[in-house]
């Protein structure tokens, strides 16, 4: 088994002011390659504390860091991975050209005047000896390293940190030949996930229990269990040798969970969405009030959804859900704006006048303020206007946290409720 | 200084399939609570893996752990936090009883019937000997822990993973004993964030060199700076003796970037939107279409921004842009959806249609399809309509990287627009 170290330097993460996304990313490539991720360490710009998280990883296989490639004095991976590995720093003057190149077409098109900034280009031209490079996609470039030193280091590879620029830089940085070699002695492992809605995580703790008593062994599957969004996710990676088993494993869930487990392919609800949507060659629009938009956004997400998506309406006034979506203004007084009644106007008004085949309608109370002893923060209604009664269906939920949670969770809630509704009415 | 580092258990982070969230929270905590924190380890299930991250851990005062404590048995954070100090784990029967109890109610509410669960529960009432426990939000309880062995081990907070059990528990840990007196350690420092936008991060290289070069001592000052969402962002942790310092520091960037600093106490462009929208007693009303909901969502995730957002328009396909924003079919076949024309279009519609002072359209290319040599992917147009000419503009962006960041910088470009139209308008 290769195991594999990620280390993403960033300020910014440490002191909260971000999440790395570099980290999911590179951890869902290597998985994808075989490759098992040991840890992802995020330090800031102190020498002293990079030098503490790199000695756990020294017995890996490979290390890939993201970030502090830059111009600026605080950026030092390369000095802290050169000094690790004990390799010498020296200036490779083509590829100081080649930086230098970069930055002055980049300032003519911003319109900036010349200014001298060869002490930066200097900087990130100046690279650990036999390192080979991987060609910038901003201005920094990205570095590829086999320690050849008696002490054992990982391979190394030095990406920068702008999503952008470390991805396609890791695609290049795969094709050389140290990482091509290391990828040939992977084991063949693949990964597996399935998917479940409207378990608890109890629940699901107990199953497993009951798997193992039935002589399903998990450890050897290497199964992990997380929630997301409101959802359960069990992750394998299954051994050659261990398909069988896996596939004994998918069957007891599909039996004991029947109705929960919606994917055994790893595939996402909005995926599924899509692909219902896109094979039935029907059409969805959207009415939002406490969701604000986030399930359009998720919705077009996906590249390809403008086939399916007619669009939205985010009616976050009484006015707008009245003139935008035709909830009529007395439904709203009478009932109050979440409610089932405004829900299903807001499906139903949003189907009929953005024309498409099926209409959601959300309305609910995100918080911090607005909750009531009979209205409390988290009451979401939520329903689906279709052609046929079968697909029209509304719903109310009570969901936990604070507002970020329930407008995340009631997306969710939403897109499980158009699957149902759509293979319904593919029925 | 106090020092920390914070654990997250998350084989979900590992398999890349999530970006975790409590540690950019926790870390944001510890930093207004003026600790600095060390590093953030990320690891799976592995005791093996865990103990490697644990080590370099051992000189930091404070060591947060986030997830592992769930009834399944691949939650071993316990486990190894109790190894690590050489603590003896024994059953809690009290707290065995309370957690029983949570579950029972949790089920019944479920309808869910009952099942033997007794193994998950006893194991989450198993603790080290002499912890103190933080009351369970959902049904794991956390801890806070002082090592009292020979060896230097941190004070550990363990905490659950679901972010909405986390937060409140922290806020319950930061009230024990053993936190309150670390804290009454802690020396006094500000932590200071300046957001700058429109600014190459090569140009704010140059800025900081020749800040260092006036005798600005950038290093005292503990200045770091990282790109975030097209924006730059400079933190600053100020020691109390460091002050005017700081002042000279934020004095000389201000001189340096009159435009693009545009916020100097940390407030977010979102924010300054909302403040200037509520302040003014402006409504505002978005026409999307490539951003798809993004911009509505990223504007109601505060709190209170029903009193200046009245909704949007998702105007995914073009029959809904010419129904629902009012744009003229024939403005969209002469100079196609991604223009000057359909842009301004949009903002009026949804300005006069969702009867608003300011209306905002944005429509371009977010592939990866839909590029042509004249429209290439990337290209983003964006309008303002406002009561009057000089809130009322349009400009186009080419932005770089792939669908998720052509969208998110489309979302930060469109928020300046607005901020500079709301500030223009208060002029």
């Amino acid at each position: 088994m290769i195991r594999a170290g990620i280390l993403i330097t960033g300020t910014e993460v440490l002191s909260g002011a971000v999440s790395d996304r570099n980290g999911p990313w590179l951890a869902r490539r290597l998985e994808q390659a075989g490759v098992e991720v040991a840890q992802i360490a995020i330090v800031g710009d102190r020498p002293e504390d990079m030098a503490a998280v790199l000695e756990p990883m020294a017995g890996l296989d490979l290390l890939i860091t993201s970030g502090g490639l830059g111009p600026t004095a605080d950026d030092l991976t390369v000095a802290a991975i050169a000094g690790w590995l004990d390799l010498e720093l020296v200036l490779d003057g083509d590829l100081e050209a080649q930086i230098a190149r970069i930055v002055s077409a980049l300032r003519a098109r911003r319109g900036i005047e010349g200014q001298a900034m060869d002490a930066g280009n200097r900087k990130q031209a100046t690279i650990p000896a036999g390192a080979t490079v991987i060609a910038p996609v901003g201005t920094a470039p990205g570095l590829v390293i086999r320690p050849d030193g008696p002490v054992r280091r990982p391979i190394c590879v030095v990406l920068p940190g702008p999503p952008r620029e470390l991805q396609p830089m890791w695609d290049s940085a795969l094709a050389t030949e140290p990482i091509q070699e290391l990828l040939a002695a992977v084991e063949d492992r693949e990964l597996q996930t399935m998917r479940l809605y409207g378990l608890p995580e109890s629940q699901l703790a107990h199953t497993l229990r009951e798997a193992q008593r039935a002589g399903i062994e998990l450890e050897r599957l290497q199964v992990t269990t997380c929630q997301h969004r409101g959802e359960l996710e069990i992750t394998t990676r299954v051994p050659a040798a261990e398909r069988a088993a896996y596939a004994a494993f998918e069957r007891f869930m599909e039996d004991a969970h029947p109705d929960q487990l919606f994917s055994r392919d790893g595939s996402t609800v909005e995926e599924q969405v899509a692909r219902l949507l896109g094979d039935g060659g029907r059409t969805i629009a959207l009415a939002e009030s406490c969701t604000g938009g986030m399930l359009a956004a998720r919705l077009t997400d996906l590249p390809g959804s403008s086939s399916y998506l007619k669009g939205g309406i985010v009616a976050y006034s009484n006015e707008v859900k009245t003139a935008q979506a035709g909830v009529p203004a007395e439904l709203i007084e009478r009932h109050g704006a979440v409610s089932e009644e405004v829900a299903r106007a807001l499906a139903e008004g949003v189907r009929s006048r953005l024309d498409s085949d099926l209409g959601v309608g959300v309305t609910g109370i995100a918080g911090p303020g607005g909750g009531s002893p009979e209205k409390p923060v988290g009451l979401v209604w939520l329903a689906i206007a279709g052609p046929a009664e079968e697909t029209s269906t509304a719903r109310s939920v009570r969901l936990p946290g604070g507002r970020a949670e329930v407008r995340e969770r009631a997306v969710t809630v939403a897109m499980h409720m158009v699957r149902r509704a759509l293979l319904t009415a593919g029925a």
